[in-house]
């Protein structure tokens, strides 16, 4: 099959999913285009102020940034053929979470990637995904089998 | 305008909000309905294996209860005017978000309700709203404005 | 809550469980609209050459009946807020399980009701369902839960 | 015409009908990209619970593997031009006329392929196709005429 | 059923068939809304220069009555759960015809309504209709079944 | 026919077209709910910040109000059946033509209203308008005859 | 501009407009690919009982052609950019005006092609087009001046 | 990321903006294609009659290219990943608000491009953009940032 599958990779920032994934779809040479949001913390916060000139207030800085980096995510997510949402171990990754009502409203398949203690928090987002992952490499499996019917080594 | 505004309430169980929302419509006597998901915590949680059977594994657990509940907020969600999307000082609220972002990819207007302490979190979540309040009575009175053009007093 | 819920009920024609969840409906005093395929089965058979002419094929007296029945159920199944798949032990039902396909493409939330014996059969029809019944007074129950939070009693 | 045509094979796995159609559109050299779903039945069993860990409850463990299968005939079948959808003598199928009900409330036109003595049992599922072949070399004559407008030999 | 059924009368203006299609819903006393375009032809074709000021090439006189026309017809046909499409012994009448491609993208079913001497010159639009009569009485028939499950008298 | 038909009141807010058009309908009796966006200046200018909290800045200022007004104004168009979209002789007027944007993009018809001297600069908008009006009186007259077929006295 | 423009050709098959419309394209090289359907009047009447089986019924037979070549054109028609949509001197050619239904309410921009005495029975059809041409060659101009800003020679 | 980003530069054709903004991204090489409507005016304004025939009323002269002009930019608009809407500081420029208003219901992001003195009468179109910049080598930093994350040099 010729196609090439976009998988868009939402939500946190701070640890190595992205690049585990990135590795292992690379190690197994599938057809996947991976797309993302910006990853640098500081440029997706000051994107808005350093383009479109600065504000007083936090606020309203905030507000262009976001509006801004919504450019590239409303895009790449709704061009996506599955999508993986990611909640790491800290941090509040309601972002991630609007991705995942986005993805579930355009019908677009996705799957969470998140350690099981969130298990409980996460259970409206995990009941509309089609695969809950705990760790990065089962997300390369599933790609694995969803576009080539492989199934894993081990 | 005979029209009655259907008006969803999303997110935080824990305060007072909705019944603060509620006398003040009352109060104003404007033409809304008041929809929301089931707010009774343990009721959301069992639900699903109290009607359709019990799982010895919390996982399956909750998965039930949150695809049940899931029933009531996507019919609600998806025929109201508009939403409002509460995140209070505590807890994940994942769910909250998650609703953030199907509302704004079914094009139903928003306006988010959360502390000032929240603002940088959910910056992403607040740029695809149209209207950030930080009391319930701001709602009444946004509300009261865009049903009838009334002003707040004082 | 002012809303009348619109469920449309897919499927078996040969056992008593619209009756049934139309019983626990009324016991309970819902606000529930039930709405079905024609269930006469010989009708649903013979409408269609019955009103547009005979047909010597028996291809296409089929056809005829199927297209008439279908102005039925597709304006009542789009319509509907809920739809419960109904699988009986017997029979192809594939009818049932195009219904189902339907739902899940036009976004409209539904319950199949079957026995233990379907389930591996039925696991995409059931994987694209927000819950899984085995019994019609547990749709009861479900609907009750949904649309006013009642628990069931026991 | 440069466009390539892709066609969505779902269905029975138990006979080479696919293997027919893909012969078939070899010989004629159709523009033609022929995609399915994962045709190995234990593979498509077990890849949920392989990927994403077991599961003692057999009815969770299909869940599982249908969610992850979901992942890749939606895809596929969201962006196929036809669809062909094969109902086997043998065997609940509902998976097949599922996917039919997809297609049909997504609008693309499908062919259905199966035996005569299943036209009763069909006729909801034939009334909202395209066509209706018994033999896999039907569908590829009509692919030959859709695409080029070649009439059979014969 | 609680329901009212909106049908839309599309095309011949020139004979009764409106006029029997609401005698007979009158006489079973069906929960059906009749809606059509305006039928009277001088003002049809008149409407758009008498009220929007005259046009001295025809041409413009004609668009200008076309597109207020429009403003009325494609109302009703979208928000029609059934519509007929009626064509005449004499006459173009592409503008039945252009009604009911109208009708096929937009998902509502429909049934023709002709003699059958146009049967070959309207197979296409046969082909995307879910029933053909050849009298408004059998229209009638079909609205009872439909809505009722009524199948015809004698 | 029961149905009551909401028509949008789009643009100038400086004279009294919209109670032209509210008269006109009265006097005819016509089934037409009259919607249309906040018309006093002030408040839609001021109702962000009277709400919401002050800004320093008028950009941020003039953006609340905006998003508020835009709750009204993006339900009452897309509930409404038509629109009519008016230009007076002054003023930018940029929110007209966006909303007649949007009503072109969303599929309800409009109509609009302007003096003569617009026609060059509107040329697109009028292009995919229904009709182009010059005095409310006129609009009042295309409802007469969308709704009931009347043709203008005089 | 990179981009190949598709232009489906809909309607009459009995003079060489469709050759006179790929001249001129190839003559300017525009980027545009022409579909159509199948232009061969008896393959098109004889394809379907030729693939699928015979019938005795000519109804049938002119049904299964019908949806057979309906598969090509709702695919070809879906997915183009402009629609051209001829009516002849001659014939009922109710396809032509069915195809430009669904055009319109897919928001395909269509011209049509006509000579002007068939004018005042296509207002309709014409109303919803974006151009009126007498001849294949302002087809081409036209093509020539929306892809690349040409103004015709001459 | 291989995407190719399409980019519709929608309004003002009196000053050298599209040339600034292809420029800048010439000299950062982005993987951008930028699309526009035609910008020579008098070609806009003729073209209609110059392709399809003359007319003696000004009004009609204007819609015949208007209607034209109409299906380049709406393609090209529908088709766009992001739009830019550029008001300058002269004239009605009401097509760049009607296409924003588009955008914004097909949900294509857009930032709009205009001096400060348009801030209070452009603040309903702007309310719906996700940014707002004053020159064109800030469309261009967005554009690089959208695509790259690059945060602007100096």
């Amino acid at each position: 099959m010729s196609m090439v599958w976009t998988v868009y990779l939402s939500g946190e920032i701070h640890s190595d999913w992205r690049e585990r994934i990135e590795t292992g779809v690379k190690a197994l040479d599938l057809p996947v285009e991976l797309v993302a949001p910006i990853t640098v913390h500081e440029d997706s916060d000051d994107c808005g102020v350093a383009i479109f000139g600065r504000e007083d207030n936090k606020f309203w800085h905030d507000r262009k940034g976001a509006q801004l980096n919504a450019m590239r995510t409303k895009s790449l997510l709704a061009g996506a053929d599955i999508a993986i949402i990611r909640f790491g171990e800290k941090y509040k990754q309601w972002n991630a979470a609007f991705d995942a009502g986005q993805a579930a409203a355009l019908g677009i398949p996705y799957i969470t990637l998140h350690p099981t203690e969130h298990d409980h928090a996460l259970k409206e987002v995990d009941a509309a995904a089609n695969g809950v992952a705990r760790e990065p490499e089962q997300v390369v499996d599933a790609l694995a089998y969803i576009i080539r019917g492989d199934m894993p080594k081990s």
